[in-house]
């Protein structure tokens, strides 16, 4: 259950520098590679030859030519050349639209003739030299909306990462969700509150001290089609909290695109983007990997939650005040599938 | 195809010492866990929340808690309490009726009204301080009657076991099979043989000579659900046998739990209770590792035998007098069931 | 889609050397050995008793003799005996006919009443002092009209085998391919082309100059059911190619035998017969390892075709003009399998 008419995250450019990636986006087959012109390209992973993938091939001159025999796939789908043959009447494979922004590799598994890249979430922090961003990939046997719920309901940290984010106050402060038009958000403020490891290393990570109380937040927004991005900090307490002066806090945005692989499966491109001390990749990497063992926490218990859901398809899950940014979110993909299937 | 109304084991005390072990029985999925009282206590691994294995929590002062967002779970399958939420309409799990005795952790699977402790079959060496047990886990892809037909014919010992227990002479006797109410004994009695590697051992291992010809006995019981008890020992040739002077002899039994996971893969709990030197721990630990590489040889072929009866479903066995005790065994099976599946 | 009324290679006589094999042959699982003559024999592998595979038991002088129970079984698929039972009344399993020939055990899956020994395909390079051969074993997960596609089609040397056997002539160069019978031959001669890897090793194995031009020549023969037989060689540029004196080329045969285990699996035996230097078993190995990096090439290529037509079964593919060898001899195969199953 995913809208197709939609761009999702399908790769980062290191993916496609050296080879074709083949990845699977939405049930799609798909080839990704960085054509001629330095323009990305995705194409069906099926040679219209003899069927073989065509990310088994290689990219010559900025054209993808199939490792079995040699035929030159062009971005558009339709056979380029062929040795020894006239490709003129060879069947078409489908191309997809693929826009390279933001330091990733953006494609629309629906109507080519929707797609238009203006619809691609604007990303404040990308390109922008006052950020730095660090991420990775998972993959997770799962439901991607079993991630948007994870997302979008961090009651969770205090259970599933008690040793790193998680602190017995997240339970404590009731959340805020609000929906506006196609956009969730899901906000939660505790006062006062001693910060829990990886935001004591934050704090001395921008030359703050790490053993007072602070104000924390945690500001959830759900784009569709199924982009997460946490507005999450802490600020010395009493200093004006989330609206603190950037002098007293430390904050970031924790970044989560989910991609569908299949209906129980998915990508995970997590990150976190900051705006303290930019320039410090020591910083940058110390982040990502803490964020590489939080996020591993996640995976084992969402995928033993898809095997049960999977088992038992009749239950009826609880939707409690913590969950309506999930259950809101979902709605609005609902929506949206909804919208794709109706007649014109 | 297993009679749910039965007390199955379902673990060891040991494997819920310091968390909660998720562990599918009779095809539910259960989570066993040692609550507030020291008791056991066994419930549906799904939290009613959102549907995580309960199994992934962790028991808080008796209580187990869901390790995704706190759903505190009571023994009954009724929910606590939740951080931040009121409970009392949560729907209920399913609980199991549970008894831990004898050293090991029993699950009723069938209508918890009709589960009457009594029932649980007696073990007379466990909890007496003349015996001693050792034992070990194996999971097996195959249907547990296919162990249960291995455990009441021991003929395979000649050939499974060759170098440990087997001895060409358990071919040439034949087999006597009783069905007692629900019970079944398959009997062998081997006079005058010398005994293989195992049982020399044991005979060392309990200061007797291990060069001369010995009276040789395996009398197999079957107690329903599927539990095996093996009667097995040699004594000095001529000195009474089975009946023979405790000096004169050394005896076991040999125990195996065989407990359905689904139709077509099995727990196989398996140990020995002896009566003689049971202080020496030593001994029982190398009595366990000789068993557990004689079962092991076992598990291959039925796994092997399970792919072939699975790939041909239709074709018949035979079903010789050296298989009588499987048959009658599985005779009473499927009168378990037939009466269970019976309207009332 | 296989023949079964055909001689299939099944294995090579070490894999029998020391104990029975089970292998699935067509659909059938089969267990061979060598019986008390020394002769091959192949039965089900299926125990009449209790269905356990027969090939994780042992030959005894000569008989098969099942693991589990003793059961000693004919190579006619009649029990001869049980320790303790009378087998007069056992269940027969079926027998296939086997033969050991040219190095190879050969199996006739379909109705034994057909099988003549006479039409094994000859090897004119078999038993044979003026030739030597050496091949491995390949297991693929793919139909093995796949590889016979493969095979009957070389143009793919250039992308596949970049780096030992392909070369841009072959592209270059366009094929013939004729049926004859049952029988299809594809060819492709390239003139006054400088040899590849490969063959400037061979030209070098057999005392002859590799930096100069040479004629070389691929003519690749698929005979039923699966077999093909690729002539391959190099000679001095201008000497006569495929015809020229023995002193002035390098010539082999690669063979290939293409045993289906079920439709989308298959068993790759390879190898290569050749004339030169017969004795030089340091060359026969050579070539061999040489030829299982080659072979691996394609493995990986051709699986991951077979998911994609897995996953796409509705899709046509093109039939090139170098394709006509791989669609010819399926033709051939299709005709086989329909006179299989006319009523009689």
């Amino acid at each position: 259950m995913f809208p197709k008419n939609a761009w999702y995250v399908a790769c980062t450019p290191d993916e496609i520098d050296d080879k074709p990636l083949g990845r699977t986006v939405c049930n799609e087959k798909i080839v990704f590679y960085r054509a001629g012109d330095g323009q990305v390209a995705a194409v069906e992973d099926f040679c219209p030859h003899r069927g073989a993938p065509l990310s088994l091939g290689r990219v010559c001159e900025g054209q993808l030519v199939c490792g079995y025999h040699g035929l030159v796939m062009g971005c558009d789908g339709k056979t380029v050349s062929m040795p020894g043959q006239r490709v003129g009447g060879f069947p078409k494979i489908r191309a997809y639209p693929v826009v390279e922004r933001y330091g990733f590799v953006w494609v629309w598994t629906g109507d080519a003739a929707l797609a238009d890249p203006a619809k691609i979430h604007h990303l404040e922090w990308a390109d922008n030299p006052d950020w730095a961003y660090g991420g990775g990939l998972y993959h997770l046997r799962c439901d991607y909306r079993l991630m948007v719920d994870n997302l979008m309901d961090l009651t969770h940290e205090t259970y599933v990462h008690a040793g790193s984010i998680g602190q017995k106050e997240i339970d404590q402060v009731p959340v805020t969700t609000k929906t506006e038009g196609e956009r969730v958000v899901t906000s939660r403020f505790m006062d006062k509150v001693m910060a829990p490891p990886f935001w004591r290393a934050n704090l001395r990570g921008n030359h703050l001290p790490d053993d007072q109380p602070v104000d924390r937040w945690q500001v959830c927004h759900f784009v569709p089609p199924s982009h997460v991005m946490i507005e999450v900090g802490v600020a010395l307490a009493g200093k004006g909290g989330y609206h603190a002066d950037a002098k007293d806090k430390v904050s970031s945005i924790v970044v989560d695109f989910l991609t569908p692989e299949t209906e129980t499966s998915m990508w995970y491109f997590w990150g976190m983007a900051r705006n303290f001390n930019p320039k410090d990749r020591n910083l940058t990497a110390q982040i990502r990997d803490g964020q590489a063992k939080v996020f591993a926490e996640d995976t084992a218990i969402l995928e033993a939650q898809q095997r049960n859901l999977s088992q038992y398809p009749d239950r009826r899950l609880l939707m409690l005040n913590i969950d309506a940014g999930g259950v809101q979110a979902r709605k609005i993909i609902d929506r949206l599938v909804a919208a794709e299937r109706a007649p014109a």
